[in-house]
């Protein structure tokens, strides 16, 4: 087993990720410093809260979430902390630096801290799609690249479409999931290779699919404070977080249903529940703050169940066996097709409140809005691409395609095998 | 496997959930809307961490409770957020329906969420006593039911007996215990066949254990949110979490050590602790306000301790193959009993506390509590029962009794036993 | 398999510890008694909420994070609760005890109780030097006897040191790390017996890793919320959040790629991840509230992440088999070292700061707080000597070496070895 491991990760990690933090530490001794305003107690209460919801979405949710294949538990949970962390440490930076124009002190408050953690998440969805078949060296790169093409289209967002935090960071689902598809379609190379990838390793498990339920929950739980943590005003706070639950709610009697639907004998997917019961929370997600009533989040939440589930069908069969992607953790309709769905709920509810404004001033919204998601879309794409590439060279050393999806590639186990 | 299975998930459940969610919908477009009074931001932000901590014990708390049985912790989790989901959404609309008198909009805020959050934990208490013998067709049905009955009683405590929101809640244990009961006693029909069912699906194994352990964490840890979770004022409110975090403590000790008494060789059982350390939390329910000093809460989470343990052991003996109920979660010593003894615990308070009352009063308030105690008791069993027998009706197709505890009846495996 | 068993807990456990329990509420009964005192309703939301988060580190980060033992995994999750469970009563009652000079009634308010929940912390830390080897009832005089040990150095350092609750607490680290390890030397005796211990009941295996990665990413999580638990002032409040924060992301890069670094083969190692991310929290606790830069958090981190892993390589190599210690779980390097580094780092930091003030008062500065951190050590060292002297007394029934780290020995299982 030792014999042909390709001795990646000893020769490039350790040394590669060291120089990365402290660089990381040298650029915050320079350039960054704490926010000395007072604060009040109680605001620092609730965005502490805030930011702590976040932390659990991002560490336990997305950690988890991807955890039920059978032999790749270990890599999904712990490489997500990992990249969780650098992430974040330079999300923080890189908003910092692009919401400035002078050069200067980056100020370090809560809001930012959250601002970045959501950032980071970007990567925890894109990891998605190219799990099991990246080293941590790779991921890495992945991390600063993806954090900063997401940064570029924040500012990109805000300079030219004229977006706030909340409707910029929305569009993270679309950007993410097809940022990590990208990812994945270029270092899946050609395809009869990928023959060699053990079937049994990629079968989810009883166990490591509790622990997936367990992502999930935690994901679906806290979906509210994801959608509202960048709104200010309270009444928008207040219906994002009820439209979220509502969609939510609606999203996961929708996928069970479904899902039992689907199958020749009814019975439910369990990677649909991990996935369809979230697409509700995606879904809702540009719209929340906006919507005023209770139905319009639950016709969404239910629109997101059957695209979801019906994507799943679709992709699996279809779309993926001619892109070429493998998309085991259903990055694709689990975030790609519910943001587009969300994003076309914002233009028409846009649209249709706006009503007494001028048709051309509509009209020109509208273009703003698609050309936003698209931007998104595209950016998401590109950049994803061009990391790839980046990803495929030779220097990272990427673990061979007999060891995809494959713990014991990454990890030091007691005695082989007497573990599982 | 596949050619005895009775197609009954394929045939009723899709369509007939889709039906019900698509009523709720349209229930929702005509009759409520959002609450649109401007909110304090530092309100908003208590009122939605009180709703978050019982997202956390009704999602995570009661789905992972269950989670043990060898064979059955796909569909106790994921069925568990099913019918959160769903009664939620109709436990809104009940509630609403039933709080005012003249017909018109439900208004939606976050506390009347929080009150249908809790109304729907009745039916996840059910849940458990029927854990394994109902499929997803029969659990909606006994969704709609269930909350419809337990709104009704709430109201009539209400009306009738002049009781406030948090002590009608509390009466949520002992309603829901026997409803569960009444119906499982229903399900399992003429005990003969339930020599069908297969042993070793009914074990409890290690992993799940543990998955059943965090459940358990998770309530013992959010008990006190729940408990003062309908309580206004402030010096109540902290009263409940004292008493309640007391109760817990000791009831903690209390039923490890008790249980390693009851074993011959001073072994512990695992089952007894997922349940007897929550006992404290229900025994204290219903007085947790009232209370003023901690010795009481101790000792009332002391006698809980002592009777969940106890009752787990003399149930199992006689009580269950007398009744003919096979109560495979202990809902009847983990909510029923120490759901009784709070309410005795309740009265005895109210009486010792009183005592400067004129003795007339002070009896015709103990008639007044033991009659809604009898009432939550026997509506519980009357309501259940009734479900019990529309639930045996041969349109839901049941699961067979060989099926009973099987995840496969319900779930599609990649390949048939492999994963387990 | 039961008839050499010890019959240990079935003598004495359960009468011991129910009669503790008795005491307890006879304690609580004649001395306590809740504040009266109104509260707002807001700062009870803070405060409710900085308990909550300390109970989700007790019960679920500490139970958890020592689980990954293949036959050990109930008993270290549901002995953790016990001892949690009982630890918090008695350590409300010492700490009441301790602070008033005159003896009166002790006002139970929330601070009290969270401040009695970070003390029972310190038996949860110690608990893992000990794992597997001692029955519940030698866990139930550890956790009176530590608690006490605890209280007491508080006390000192409090009146002898004069310093705060936050700086005294932080000490908790070094204290439990180095009276678990006394303990521990003291019950594994003359080291040749050790070799009974069944190899394959050591071994960290996939499931259980999975369960205690979930404890350490809420000790992840939570450790901000840890840190700031005691600071008043928001601003120091924040900045402890800040640096734990930044401490804690750097820690986990640097971690995960030293630990990779460390292995022939370039795997990483489990056991490192579980603890080696933590010891970024440990390092920075002291100053987390002095520290006014994020860089120097980091680079806390960066040095905590290297101690931690250095310690787990030296330690297992040579420290262990000479000092005759058989740390399975890693306190020493997980909190000892880390804690011992905060502890000189904040001593560095206060000089650096000072440097204005005359240089007397600072040598007098630094000698106190050396004086504080030595007195720690060796308040545990002393304390836990002792304690595991009175632990080896015949009349507790130890588990019989052969039986150490299995769960048999404790837990009822339906079938011997078929749930495994």
């Amino acid at each position: 087993m030792g014999s042909n491991y390709p001795r990646n990760v000893r020769c490039c990690l350790p040394w590669w990720v060291l120089a990365v933090e402290a660089v990381l530490v040298v650029l915050f001794f320079f350039f960054t410093s704490y926010d000395p305003s007072p604060k009040d107690q109680k605001m620092l209460l609730g965005a502490y809260q805030a930011l702590q919801d976040l932390t659990i979405i991002a560490a336990l949710g997305f950690g988890f979430l991807t955890s039920y294949l059978r032999r790749h538990s270990w890599s999904s949970v712990a490489f997500n902390l990992f990249m969780l962390a650098l992430g974040v440490q330079w999300a923080v930076l890189l908003d910092g630096f692009l919401s400035q124009l002078l050069p200067g002190k980056v100020v370090i408050n809560l809001f930012s801290v959250r601002l970045a953690t959501m950032s980071a998440m970007s990567v925890l969805i894109s990891a998605g799609a190219v799990l099991g078949r990246a080293n941590l060296a790779q991921l890495s790169v992945m991390v600063l690249v993806e954090v900063t093409a997401f940064g570029t289209m924040k500012l990109t967002h805000k300079e030219l479409f004229n977006m706030d935090d909340h409707r910029s960071m929305m569009h993270i689902h679309v950007f993410a999931a097809y940022f990590g598809l990208a990812v994945a379609r270029c270092l899946s190379g050609s395809l009869p290779k990928e023959k060699k990838v053990q079937a049994e390793n990629i079968e989810p498990v009883t166990h490591p699919s509790l622990f997936s339920m367990l992502g999930t929950l935690f994901l679906w739980m806290f979906w509210p404070s994801f959608n509202s943590a960048l709104l200010d005003i309270a009444n928008e706070k207040k219906n994002a977080v009820f439209n979220t639950y509502y969609a939510l709610a609606v999203s996961t009697v929708t996928a069970t249903s479904v899902s039992a639907l689907n199958h020749r004998e009814g019975k439910i997917n369990m990677i649909d529940i991990h996935n369809a019961v979230l697409a509700g929370g995606v879904a809702v997600g540009a719209s929340c703050h906006l919507i005023s009533t209770p139905w319009i989040a639950m016709v969404l939440g239910l629109l997101a169940g059957l695209i979801s589930i019906g994507g799943a069908r679709c992709l699996s069969m279809c779309l993926n066996s001619v892109l070429g992607i493998q998309d085991h953790s259903g990055v694709h309709y689990t975030f790609a097709f519910p943001g587009l769905l969300g994003g076309f709920a914002y233009i028409v509810l846009t649209v249709l409140t706006s009503s007494g404004i001028a048709g051309g001033m509509t009209g020109y919204m509208m273009l703003m809005d698609i050309g936003a998601l698209s931007f998104a879309m595209a950016m998401g794409m590109g950049s994803g691409f061009l990391t790839g590439l980046l990803l495929k060279l030779k220097i990272w050393r990427a673990p061979q395609m007999v060891k995809h999806f494959d713990d014991q590639a990454f990890w030091e186990f007691p005695h082989l095998a007497v573990g599982y």
